[in-house]
């Protein structure tokens, strides 16, 4: 069914982001999952055609779109060549840049967003760790107010672009009490002493996306680098959920997409017992399943964006997405392996490493229980 | 989230088609579920609310809205209250009208349409027969010409109105050879020699609908009868697939919605264990997860009659709306049953009439696995 | 695959079982379904076949098979007719039986089971209440001492074989505390004052089996008639469960697989398209799995019978089969109504009938959820 | 539930076994995963422990069991190390050595089985073809008879222990026309000119084991190497099926059981939200509908292993118990990765490894769907 959320402007940015991720991305795929992690010039390719500031006001080096649509499209373009570009890619530009833009001061904007868009600084966000998973409540990283700096200590883990980003948002407890009061964000700069890495983590998929552990200790941070105000961190990101949620599902839907298309394509080319193995009726019904169900997230996603374009979008209605697109996402995949019979599980093949990526999204960004336990609560229940 | 599909004119017209519901429907439902149809005083009601010519211009009685949406509004308020007004009132005004409006002459618009738009006329379509299914292909109804006449052997099975039709919209073989050609339409008027119904079948739920098996003995058809083009009966079929398709989809969510509704209401003022039986996390978790399912469907319904209103609506997309509501209905209704526990076994209880009504609608109409097919053949497999 | 868990023996006892159900219920389904529940007449001749004293020694009429094994033949030559009929009788035979045999006073055996065994005396068990569910500690149910009775006050739902019961089985509180302790077993006779039973229940399928809500006004039990320990009720209780559990696991998976065998009789004879509905690839996979569900069932449920027998089996255990069987069942006889097309939507089809007859299994007997609630704390979670 | 099929000296060789896992392969199993192959030495230690010749008679240096129960009993104790330890161990022990006891000559016995219980001579089987996935009826590979040698061409793809293997069984056709008939086994050396092997492929999991293409060009094998009889392997493949398909069954399982419990572990450890994970309600019914799936189907595949030590054991129960243990131990690994959360989706975790490791099992061996297809025509669709 057409589209009805994107017009002739968003496609003709579509063609733009899709010519960056064929001659940027694509020819070095594998360079970059080898390596594990997109290599600094890449980025500043991306910020050369104006990818990273697409949320960033033009006054700071941005492309003022004004528009998340056009996020939406680098995203879906992103996955569409790998799930890895795109979330960390996403988590540059469309999941910290709100931060940037919206709660730093005007010092801060212009100390951060002009290097932020070009790609001279990559940055990530720091809010899970070890011991706490999903459950922000819990943090133990803290800071501690001593003079004109803050003290830090602690670690995160699981940090999309931790291991090279050039800042990063942290979430850290600087008031005394428990729960979700008194957690303040920290833009934590590379370099700062006693802000250490990890090795980058060996996951079962993303390889392209640098993943780490960041550690913290001692690290003095200035207190011109707190973000937004001190003991409203808990607000700021609960207030910024919508945007990170309805970004996710649209990167796992466009994946999602993209990959069936292709197993569509094998199934009609592919003989097995003197017939394509797309005609064979469980094939058949199977595949029609499978691109109903992509459809039909695919309506509901465009309708999170149409009503986040107009401000209407609840972080609850952005759960729904996030947890639902994910659960679609995973099921086509593991149809798509299978339709592949063995060459779907050789990494060689793309839907191998397509199953391998997706597998997370279940899970990082609050997990889909997490998801689920926000809808019911919002259900009254 | 807030729907798009409608507008403020559909919404006053929401309230009127409800006022019709509780005024004209709710108070007999039991009666009408015990007499196994609706009366006609009922249909007459509704005709004098201009509920039953939505779609039939306003020199033949109707009130030609012009605007599928009011139709879709219509079924679901029908829909909410039971599947069995729904189906029964829709195949009226929403599967038949269409082939009396736009098939029939001008002669025979005159001499049906007023009627048909008062509620005098009830109508029915008669496709299915015992040997053959969803097989359109295989019709062994035969029409032979004699004179002015067409003379009608055979029967049809499971066609709801059918007991109480005034006018049977009946395909039969009319051409010698095999396969879909050679099908032409007939409306059969009640009264006609030979025209015999069965009984009322004895359905698993449905109960306020008349469903019945017609019989057709030699039964003479004035030539002015026929519908549309001699031969073409199968085009025409085909032609108004995608209304009645994405009629069915809106009916099945609009009754999964409400019994849902129902259901998170009961959820959290029953109490178990000493609290709601909605706070237990499981259960907590299954109505995020169903509110979620019926959301998505929401977003993909509404999209597809948005996309009718505008013709662009394919009669694939059509069927993957009305199998896709079909499954998400009934996995809604058989988890509201099971979050009733043993209420939800009563015929007391909606939600269990809900479960045994919604039943049928992964068969009729084309079978979900009909609707595979034909999504698998327009996938090229 | 062969089961292992029958000898010669049960098999021919199997055939004698057959033999009543053939001779007696099934010519008589559909008066016993109008009518709601089975007559006495019946009742009389299973005792006189010695069908209900299987668990009974033979001293009181019984049978004494001393082997739980022809109990759960006699459960799955019912299911097979229907699951009314299973469990109208197991509920008699295999539930309440122990209570009698095992709890009562010589007194109490001498009084009740030669009746019992011959049919004149037809047993039910009251637990379930309209506030309470499954939550046998939440009990509102009392029975207060007074000289030589116990004065009963309160009300059951739901109960089997309650309509017409001679001798029902009541828990009741009789200790002042809350939770589980405190609760005593009585035997309440029909004809006691201020026994009244409500009208039949309006079920939604299970028609052969009277199910009805019992109240208890002020009814005077002489204290001969409690059954066990007072304060104890829980406790023996809890002690059957793995009995009752795996009878209903023995039922709803013989119910299924009858089902399914006539499924596929009827896929292989019922002809679309040109062929038989079972040779498209989609419904021979469909037919596949299910074969493999219920096998594979049947491992697991036959396995717990044969650890029945030696007194190996767990109350959790028990529940595992318990929740899984009727969770198979529902779905294998969803997708064999699926397979019938419209005519599995017709109370005349076994299959429409068997469809809503297995819906309760989920929930009663413990639901489901409780029966998970109760694995999930057995893993220490 | 105490498991039956096993007596104690089946228990007594799995603490055997379990001590040759513990020692030989828990600590190298990193080393063995990098260099994607078990070394030569492990092999040999497996065969002075008399773990490979397990179906092999004492008189060719085997243990001669006589007893299949014991060769499952290893395969599970690998397969709780690691999938790629039983799909390594396994093709030679459990499914080549039926082809060299049961068809080879004396001769070929004497040459091939001393060693091959040693682990001087490793063996792997080669059916599978690149354009021909579980099609045998569609094989490729020729073998023309030239004097006193066949002259074999073709490649075969996926071959476990293929890279490494001193021994290949080939299934060539022999025969002129097409279908099953006409193929011929080969027992093809390692070294022999024109044999050459692809580099181990690069798979999604089970990088302990080598997995490679062939490659025979103009091979000549001595008529001394045709397994069997010329013209009857589809025959004598067939015939060996039964104990492939339950041997894949009963590692599938193993394995599934064995993440399970560590999940379970995991699950009652782990805090989020201030209490253990597992004890979250949602979880709690997870993982108790986990144990139950996972003792449901040991109950199934007991009874296979039962039925197959009686010879009793059909293909189609095999391929019962082959994709329905394929399909349960996927959804519980599934399931153990979203337990774990991030962790789940890290290389370090074992639950990681085991996921991908799993996801082949669905695929290989005949696919569920060639299972569903066989059992279909069992059932006579």
């Amino acid at each position: 069914m057409r589209r009805t959320v994107f017009d002739a402007d968003h496609e003709a940015f579509r063609a733009s982001a899709r010519a960056f991720v064929d001659r940027e991305l694509r020819p070095r795929q594998e360079e970059f999952a080898r390596q594990r992690a997109i290599d600094r010039e890449t980025w500043r390719a991306a910020g050369r055609q104006g990818l990273l500031g697409l949320l960033v006001p033009e006054q700071y080096g941005g492309a003022d779109a004004g528009d998340y649509r056009f996020t939406a499209v680098l995203a879906e373009e992103l996955a569409k060549l790998s799930m890895a570009f795109a979330s960390s890619f996403t988590i540059h530009c469309e999941v910290v840049a709100p931060y940037l833009v919206e709660l730093a001061t005007e010092e801060q904007r212009r100390r951060w967003l002009p290097r932020f868009c070009a790609g001279d600084l990559v940055a990530a966000i720091g809010m899970t760790e070890p011991s706490a998973g999903s459950d922000l409540a819990a943090l133990r990283t803290t800071a501690v107010r001593d003079g004109a700096h803050w003290v830090l200590n602690g670690s995160k883990t699981f940090i999309t672009n931790g291991h090279g980003a050039d800042l990063v948002v942290v979430a850290a407890r600087t008031g005394p009490g428990a729960g979700a009061k008194g957690i303040t964000l920290f833009a934590v700069e590379a370099g700062t002493p006693g802000f250490e890495r990890g090795r980058k983590l060996d996951k079962v998929g993303q390889h392209e996306a640098d993943t780490a552990e960041l550690f913290f200790l001692d690290v003095r941070i200035p207190a011109a680098n707190v973000l937004g105000e001190v003991g409203r961190g808990f607000v700021h990101m609960m207030e910024r959920l919508p945007q990170e949620r309805v970004g996710a599902a649209v990167s796992n839907l466009a994946h999602a997409a993209q990959i069936l298309d292709e197993t569509l394509e094998y199934a009609r080319e592919r003989r097995a017992f003197g017939q394509p193995i797309g005609s064979f009726q469980y094939n058949k019904f199977r595949l029609a399943e499978l691109v109903t169900q992509v459809e039909v997230t695919r309506a509901f996603v465009d309708s999170c964006v149409a009503a986040h374009v107009t401000g209407e979008l609840s972080a609850v209605d952005a759960a729904k997405a996030k947890w639902w697109s994910a659960q679609v996402q995973n099921e086509v995949l593991d149809a798509c392996v299978q339709l592949h019979g063995g060459y779907g599980y050789m990494n060689e093949y793309r839907v191998a490493r397509a199953w391998q990526d997706a597998r997370v999204t279940k899970i990082w960004a609050g997990s889909n229980e997490i998801m689920k336990e926000l809808i019911g609560r919002d259900l009254g229940l």
